[in-house]
């Protein structure tokens, strides 16, 4: 049994997704397909660059990770094919592997080229049920990534450039809001470590989480440690600082959305 | 082959549900997992209780059931783990197994509590990554409920008070619209039985349904029955009285939502 | 392993589609079963029909297509079973299958009659859980579809009349808008055929594409062969005429909709 998930920003009102599982049934009957997300915004490149790496690391080894945001189908842009650690990925070469190949280390990549195992005719139009459906049905059944097409350098990698955050000057980090998930919980790009750098060892209430027009004194480890419809700020599942009102919305209730910034200020000096 | 349902009010728009199924599928290769539904409101216990006790008689016996609505995430609330007939069910204990235990008998209950079985370090904001989705992993594979904490008596289980169809005098029922599914169609909480203590041996015609401004003669036994567009009362897949417009949208057309009254009448003395 | 598709207008806020699963899984437990779509509008028959012609091909050999889009559930409308060279189709015979019996020879056709193979009692809203979804199971399982019931002759099934595109005068081709796409895209009725006998040999420059108050000049082979924002028309994945918005949304950006007049000129005689 091999698992080959797929993240795409196709939605489900339309057939695409149902095909490309055809397409991958039809060549591994044993696969076992799991859907990552499909309702990523058209072209959102970063949105599922920061999903893909929160969630590959949950799945067993040898777990195929497709992803298809592609504005580019159809023109010179490459479909790569990639193992990092005992993780397999593909996917067009425009940056949506920017953060698994930035935190973990690719052991292979590959140019997918072989067209004895695409989907004839290939289309210009949908390159996910053409080539990377059965491309992926493939690696799941055992096949060498290396049969797939010739290798290419990681360092060549496409790669997005995604705001990092930094600490401005001591006790003070700036980051911004990297998504809203489906609960209004605002999902920044700081890491659990850059806040040690902060000075965490000071203690999780001494800092302070600015956003929007809203201050939240100290960090929490659970939603439910703040009162009903109180904003709090916690290092969220995926890893990251998150700012959230428990049991409401915060995006709403906080009038704070995507790309907006975030400040985490340290009053105790390290 | 053992089957895995998931209930949550995780939406699909983030990698939740999946990084769910990839931890289910590291720990048990071999399950197949169900969407039950992934779009309840947040933190709403009592449609999920609903959806879950509409649901879970349709899966083979075996299946384990996780249901995800946890507003206490990170509290002192348990994690329990049901055997309800043949069927598993594992959930927090906030009352979401409320209609479950309610119609079917409790045969064992047990307070999820072997860490040996989570997926480490365990997080205070997504038990139902580290906790739950492992733990049913376990339990489709064959593992004993025993095994995973200590018996809890069923009699101590959370449970919602939900309103109950109630008649408040004779030939008159009164209950109210619990959801409103996808069609529009009004679901209630006046079951079959109900309808039978009124006077349901004087005949479906005998019944006259009231819901907002709109009286509906007789109970049809098809949405079909009634002219395109126009209302009428049925007794519904989950086994609840339905009012419906026929290839309309009965919340739209007859403006009542969820929580609305509704009445039935029985003009013959029984 | 067998592969069954659902096809429903049932939306995924309810149970229903994870109900029908469960008796699937209770007839079947080795069957893979994959979302075709649930998003189709209510009582959607002819987005159905070119959606299930659209994906059916894509699927392995034998793979069991269960379409349900059902307003005559409850009424005398039969429920069919099919094969269409190496494919099944279980639905009601309500004109569901139009295009994939104009498409593909029927080889076999049978009316859904056998009493023994339904989930008893057999409601009157829901046969897609009482009926299809077991009857899709046993087919899977390899049943012969003749046990479902009495053949009937293809040339009885119930069709749409869909509007299909045609050449008004030489060198004029006119079709309609028959699907708006999660990008925006607008997808026509008309086909690589219907272009070719327009004049297609005279070059795809030679073309010109109107709708609404746009005019498109020539085709092109991607989405990505346009200015980014800019309209194009080429033949879409589906294998029709489509007009799109190089990383933009056609619809919206060219007040276009579903049911809206397309226009093919070829300015070159044949």
């Amino acid at each position: 049994m091999s698992v080959v998930t797929l993240l795409t920003d196709f939605g489900t009102a339309d057939e695409y997704v149902g095909v490309m599982k055809g397409v991958l049934l039809s060549v591994n009957p044993h696969v076992t397909i799991v859907d990552l997300c499909h309702h990523l915004s058209p072209q959102d490149l970063e949105g599922a660059a920061y999903m893909l790496a929160a969630a590959y690391r949950y799945f067993p080894p040898d777990t195929v990770h497709v992803a298809v945001v592609d504005p580019g189908v159809g023109s010179q842009r490459a479909i790569v094919a990639l193992q990092v650690e005992q993780h397999y990925f593909v996917g067009p070469d425009n940056g949506l592997f920017t953060l698994v190949i930035a935190h973990g280390a690719v052991r292979r990549a590959v140019q997918v080229a072989n067209q004895a195992l695409f989907l004839q005719p290939v289309s210009q139009t949908f390159h996910g049920r053409d080539i990377m459906a059965p491309v992926a049905g493939y690696l799941a059944q055992g096949k060498d990534i290396l049969d797939l097409g010739p290798p290419v350098d990681p360092n060549s990698l496409a790669r997005l450039v995604l705001p990092t955050a930094r600490i401005v000057r001591p006790g003070l980090l700036v980051g911004i809001v990297t998504s809203v998930d489906r609960f209004g919980n605002l999902i920044t790009n700081i890491r659990q470590a850059d806040l040690a750098l902060l000075g965490l060892h000071a203690g999780l209430q001494a800092l302070e989480v600015h956003v929007g027009t809203t201050r939240i004194a100290g960090l929490s480890d659970a939603y439910s440690k703040a009162q009903i419809q109180q904003a709090l700020a916690l290092v969220g599942s995926r890893g990251y600082l998150e700012i959230a009102v428990n049991q409401g919305h915060a995006a709403r209730r906080l009038a704070v959305r995507r790309g907006d910034q975030v400040k985490v200020i340290c009053s105790i000096e390290k």
